[in-house]
């Protein structure tokens, strides 16, 4: 099975834990045996379980990649849009990556699907059934329709011609209020997840149509100058040969805070002390330091080096238009290399912990405008400033002033705390080079 | 006139902004003119303001006396109970520390308050007729008898003989229910605030009545062999020639989450973003991010680097065993000379902020089982390592071996990022000398 999981974008609605550049979908909050789990982790394990020859492809955004092979590691396929130009471009682009980068034959199947559904296996099964149904080519566009089990105003609607486990499309509707989706309901309509299967051919063919290109770099390098459409609008609606499949296992969409806590197991991931009063009360607490709730309904409490969110369960979907209002320094990153997190701001000086993952390093760089030092505190590995590499341990100290060249590389998992002093601290001032190492220093750094 | 002020115990029941070193009185959360004072420092300013020659005297143990010189300065004057041994030996303490250090006079009257009542002048004013009452000597004890507001079963009460301004004592009752207070109340009973004034000649004879002692400094020496007794039971309830002095101005016990977020003039005390559809409720945020209230009523939420508790008002005082069950470093503290802020813990490191005040050092210490590394941040002063003195400032790195003597001190104010490192980091390794400076370094450390 060749599948194309969308990754989407920022999802300030799950603020303190996401936000501009850490999207829901990386939030460990799924509980396994030995931690948690985030949601393209769960996600990529369970396709792997049904199909463990599937080829993964995650297309997303620049600023999702670090995280996405910190948490799947570096062999999962990732097509990046250096833009955002909406779903169709996206799908095109992956698409051309598939035949391109990745020798895909144009009639084989591909099946694109969200990468945050909360669903179990059968859910991965039914996709490979929808692969399958694409390859038979009855249809140009295979869905997957799934089982409304309310009459949701959150979601689009398929009506099929039948009620047969796999029927043509009648029609779509869009987003209904209640009333009406009860309405669609009675006739059998079904939830869009947005989940589709297609030949590749078949949607190479479509982009060619409204783009024009020379195969996947090419797309890659035009992207910026594409216009923004969606998969819906340039290919479903213009499509008469749809069929859809019915799905009616279990299938949730973790948009908000409400949605998100009904998957929570438990009531506390991470140190969360609950009374006895407490009821439907879910803390999700990144911090070391513990949350005490007392006498608290229906309330989710988020802590995380970002911000405190303590709201009503159902209040919590009118998070946005707050979080965006708030105008703060990034305090944590998830980056290709390990992590970052803030630990102190002060005027002319910014205090940072940096986490290093085993044989990974930061890109070689300079700042113009600050000094840096880094004091080592657990691992070992190789610093090198300005072109001369000394081996470090912990307790040991490198000072970085302004314009010199520095990275370091773990030999271990490595961890320091980086102290930034200057007027001027801003992440524009990084300057990056290829490494070059002109010597090595005998001596501790 | 002079004033004692009880400053009481650790106060787990304002957790997370109070803690085992860190009690409710030193919480900066009244509104000034140009930012927020502690209990401690708005009953000082009315103090002075009703009295500006008054004599004060804190009664405090040892491990408050850091923050009361760093919220009060260095001239208030503070008497050190070695350990707690209730509230007899500690008035005897005070006492004795008036006439022995201070040369207070036998005949002249003493006023005993606690530290936190949250009132007016006009309370301070009453303090100062209570202190007029008692050097007229008309009775040996002459107490405040606060206007009950309504029938608390929280307080003492006491039974006046006649509804004058000023009446003998008939009787006094311990806590009661609230029917038995009311009743209490339809007899004229008034709250028992314990606040009292004495000749100080009265209590220095009942202490050695009761302790055999040679002046304050045999008294401090000998206080950990003092029996527990409450002054109540040792003094109040032995002595017939009690008057009691009636108040009926404003006095609140803050010694509740409840109680203290009615005397909030605002919703919120540092980053705190409430929507429209909170009800009553208070955000008291220490940390440097922002705390998103939605759709709560009758909640406080509280954050420091302790933790964070979100609760139901009501439910808020019953929250001393939750806190008691919390095992964790102190990741705050005020000291004489500044503060301290845990910014990470790690299995073999332990990385602080240290602040320090201008003109102050920490103790010339050393530790046997860690080494340090100091980056300072802000700030000029002088680096002592092993008795050899360096000038410091902004970017500069000392880094001391386990063993080695050290101190900072501030020219300036002075910030620091410390850095411990070793596999046995603890508050008990630590051995204190005398400064001894050998030599002067030319170059920066």
């Amino acid at each position: 099975m060749n599948i194309i999981l969308l990754s989407g974008g920022s999802g300030k609605r799950l603020w303190p834990l996401s936000n501009d550049i850490r999207s829901k979908q990386f939030i460990k909050i799924f509980k396994t045996a030995d931690g948690y789990e985030s949601m393209v982790q769960r996600v990529y394990r369970q396709i792997k379980e049904v199909d463990p020859a599937a080829t993964v492809t995650i297309a997303t955004s620049k600023t999702q990649v670090s995280s996405i092979h910190n948490q799947l590691g570096d062999s999962v396929g990732v097509c990046v849009e250096p833009c955002r130009r909406d779903t169709f471009p996206a799908i095109a682009l992956a698409s051309a990556y598939l035949h391109d980068v990745k020798g895909v034959a144009p009639q084989e199947p591909v099946v694109v699907c969200p990468v945050d559904p909360y669903v179990n296996n059968d859910y991965f099964e039914a996709l490979h059934t929808l692969s399958q149904l694409a390859q038979q080519g009855a249809a140009n566009l295979t869905l997957m329709g799934i089982e409304p089990t309310y009459p949701s105003e959150k979601y689009g609607y398929i009506i099929p011609e039948t009620s047969d486990a796999v029927s043509k499309v009648k029609t779509f509707k869009e987003k209904p209020d209640a009333k009406t989706a009860a309405e669609y309901i009675a006739q059998g309509a079904l939830w869009n997840g947005g989940v589709f299967a297609y030949r590749l051919g078949y949607v190479l063919d479509r982009a060619h149509e409204l783009i024009e290109f020379d195969g996947y770099q090419d797309l890659y390098d035009k992207y910026a100058t594409l216009r923004k459409i969606s998969f819906d609008y340039a290919v479903v609606e213009k499509e008469p040969n749809i069929q859809v499949m019915r799905f009616a296992g279990q299938w949730k969409d973790m948009g908000t805070w409400n949605t998100l806590t009904e998957a929570m197991e438990e009531p506390g991931i991470g140190k969360a002390i609950l009374n006895d009063s407490c009821r439907n009360v879910h803390v999700l607490n990144e911090l070391d330091v513990p949350v005490l709730c007392m006498g608290l309904q229906d309330v989710v409490v988020s802590a995380s080096p970002e911000g405190i969110l303590v709201s009503d369960k159902e209040q919590s979907s009118y998070i946005k238009p707050f979080v965006d209002a708030i105008d703060q320094q990034i305090m944590f990153a998830e980056k290709s290399w390990g992590s970052f997190r803030v630990l102190d701001i002060e005027d002319e000086s910014l205090t940072i912990k940096v986490t290093l993952n085993p044989g990974h390093s930061m890109n070689y760089h300079s700042h113009q405008r600050r000094d840096e030092v880094w004091t080592v505190i657990s691992g070992r590995g190789r610093a090198v400033v300005d072109g001369v590499e000394r081996p470090v341990q912990a307790g040991d100290i490198v000072r970085m002033p302004a314009g010199c060249r520095h990275t370091i590389l773990a030999d271990s998992e490595l961890k320091l705390i980086e102290v930034q002093l200057g007027r001027e601290i801003s992440v524009q001032d990084k300057e990056k080079f290829p490494l070059e190492i002109v010597s090595h220093g005998k001596e501790k750094a």
